[in-house]
């Protein structure tokens, strides 16, 4: 593809990205393509010729589109919704222009800088500690086992030599993200070592609980590493008690890690601040602007308050990267698993300044707002019950029958191609869960969900 | 930014990547800012208010380009040279469109299922087998580290809850990449665990010793878990001996797990297929077309000939993401540590078609040749020595002088803007290396960086 072929090709793909930013409802918001389809759509071997650039974007539309479930649809209402923006794809483009590798400083001062700068600006408008060292990462699951990293270097400095030492515990809640297990699992933690910790009615980590269990693996002989509390839990978007168990943490010399990875963007609203109480004595944090914060997959923000024991944790200097010692030259290689780097702080700052931080905060306040008006209507309707409080823009509520009737509820909805709702367990039964998110997604949106849920009862 | 908006700095933007691509080498390669220079240039704090979006791209080419180390320069020969093309710029600029996660298949079908697709491309074209599973990582490190988790839940089904279990030991050559040690320290092998093999005089794994150091770990009461054979290392892009590396650790029930991070791509050349001799019968294996197969970061190749014990290491299906099961409906969240997963295989399908296996052969072809002809040049100057073989496209080499002599030589080089050149440590001494790989490399830049370092000596 010439230069000029691609400015061509560019061209018509801008068009339609801002057709599909004005109008992504116009396809179905589940795709409804069977498993296999597209697979046997495409050839089983690719093409031993370059084949001509405008089939790419023909080919786009007609094969892939029909198999996309579109999470820029204002029905996405699933998992935690997200948002494409065009501040957003912008700097995506530009990132893939420059095709940088941030690794090092001196491979690209702009990445790390960049990077370092935008952390700032998220620090100050939610108010964490200024000095705490920020890196971008792929996704919180990753990033929180960077966490979990740091906090057995800090618990056993020789495990990074003589491996992982038997017997050190973690402790989070059972409404903890998946990925906080999964993280202990990969490092040698083991899943027995994994202590769930009970919530309370509001699905919150219990602090009188943690710290029996923590005592127990005292008297034990185990050695409790790090306790990891959610600031908005993936089922009910809970909040545990940050400040009781930082406290807790503190008192045995624990590694406390915070998953704000989806309720983290609410702070950026003053009157959702409290939801950081406590999280200024945390020693890693994570939060995903690719979740709420309008920025394009993939943007996971992780924080360190003690960079150094990450940096002990992690760093390896191989000859062919040995650079110069410079303060103000951070090599971010130094401070995780994966070496390269891409650019992924310049959609960040992209959406940042395009939005500002109120713009943003008022699109989130307006989908809490949303999801609360949603809550009044289900606590208006006696066949209906909710499951959980919604403090952010989710709502858990189920159909006062069995599970299987609220399965049942959950694909009538689906199928209709203009909604996509996802469901979970709270106390052992099955819960429908409208989750917003999406930018577009407005009042019409929230309704006709309503409406279509009531329907297929 | 409304759509409308969007449109007019998106036609603005593609323009500009069109004459990037056109003119990459109007910038110079490396950036000439200081450590800091770029964020006392921002604004310490964000704007309260959205900004204008023409101001995005005016501040991209005033603040930005001038700290960016140029990736897609056609002088840039350091590290392993990688490049940005017209296909994979379209491809992430519709990827952060859709914006897509396809942790599972039902959260979007697409992206799991051209992922399987591409990667069957890129098995057939490189001869690898066929029934292999793949899926796209990040980076080639993230990939290692997963191959060496699936080697220990090979070697120790109970590490998964019982934690890492001690004395498992990894090998690899002393010139392996060091994402190979970290991932060991990161999953809790220890550092003390992971064996350094000798090389031969090319650089290459030494079989003998490889068995040598496995019988006496055995004797010593240790268990031999997985050996990381290179398929061209960072250095010197020497291919470990990889049928007799496998015969031992066949002999030896070990995880064979292949790094072919950069080397991978040379064999979409038919006269290049050899380097994956004996990989047939690896366990794991990564490869980038991130570096040298024109895709923009990050695209990381992993394979698998034991998908089973990858999902038994990573498997957790929490009831927020719990699916019917479906055989060809493929949950990638099972094989890894990272939940979200980015459209990655867009860009990738657009590059393999725009180009085909044979335009994508022809250019590494020519940028091999181009390296053979460079390394006659240093050759044929009795005032420099080569210090490594070069197979593919990258010419180690050094002045007949002190290493000092040597980095002046690289700063001089470097400080030119023309040319990026990076340097390594071989049998102890310094050593100049010339990577060649960005697509846009012809003989002249070569011409002109060896032009360079004679002026420089």
């Amino acid at each position: 593809m010439t230069p000029e072929e691609f400015r061509q090709q560019g061209h018509r793909a801008v068009d339609w990205v801002a057709d599909f930013l004005a109008h992504a409802d116009r396809y179905p918001v589940l795709a409804r393509v069977k498993p296999g389809q597209l697979s046997d759509a495409l050839p089983a071997c690719g093409p031993e010729q370059g084949e001509p650039a405008e089939r790419l974007l023909a080919d786009f539309e007609r094969l892939i589109l029909p198999a996309v479930t579109h999470w820029n649809h204002p029905g996405f209402m699933a998992y935690f919704a997200n948002s494409c923006t065009g501040p957003g794809v912008l700097g995506e483009m530009l990132a893939a222009a420059l095709n940088p590798n941030g690794m090092l400083w001196k491979s690209c001062p702009a990445v790390v800088e960049l990077e370092q700068v935008v952390l700032g600006w998220m620090r100050q408008w939610t108010g964490l500690p200024a000095d705490w060292f920020g890196q971008i990462l792929d996704t919180a699951s990753v990033g929180s086992m960077h966490g979990l990293a740091a906090a057995r270097e800090a618990a056993d400095p020789n495990s990074r030599t003589k491996g992982m030492a038997p017997g050190l515990t973690i402790y989070t809640s059972e409404q903890a993200h998946s990925s906080i297990e999964k993280g202990a699992i990969a490092l040698g933690f083991g899943q027995e070592n994994v202590r769930k910790v009970p919530v309370d009615v509001e699905f919150r980590m219990r602090p009188d609980s943690l710290a029996e269990m923590i005592e127990r693996d005292l008297a034990a002989g185990l050695r409790p590493c790090c306790v990891a509390a959610t600031v908005g839990t993936t089922s009910t978007t809970s909040v545990d008690p940050v400040p009781t168990i930082g406290e807790i943490a503190r008192r045995h010399g624990l590694w406390l890690h915070i998953d704000a990875a989806y309720a983290g963007s609410a702070a950026f609203c003053p009157e959702f601040r409290w939801i950081f109480e406590g999280c200024d004595r945390a020693d890693s944090f994570v939060t995903n602007p690719h979740k709420w914060l309008l920025t394009p997959m993939d943007c996971s923000v992780f924080y360190t308050s003690r960079p150094d024991v990450l940096r002990r944790a992690f760093s390896l200097i191989p000859d062919y990267l040995a650079t110069a010692d410079d303060p103000r030259a951070v090599n971010l290689m130094d401070y995780g698993v994966a070496l390269g780097r891409r650019f992924r702080a310049l959609k960040l700052w992209f959406v940042l300044r395009a939005y500002g931080r109120e713009g943003i905060a008022q699109l989130i306040r307006d989908q809490i707002a949303l999801a609360q008006e949603l809550a009044s209507w289900v606590d208006a309707d006696s066949r209906f019950e909710r499951t959980a409080p919604n403090p952010f823009s989710v709502v858990c509520f189920r159909y006062k029958g069995s599970d299987d009737d609220n399965r049942r509820i959950q694909e009538k909805v689906n199928e209709s191609g203009e909604i996509f709702m996802s469901g979970t367990k709270l106390n052992g039964r099955f819960t429908l869960r409208l989750a917003l998110g999406n930018a577009a997604t407005g009042r019409r949106h929230v309704e006709r969900a309503w409406e279509l849920v009531r329907a297929a009862v």
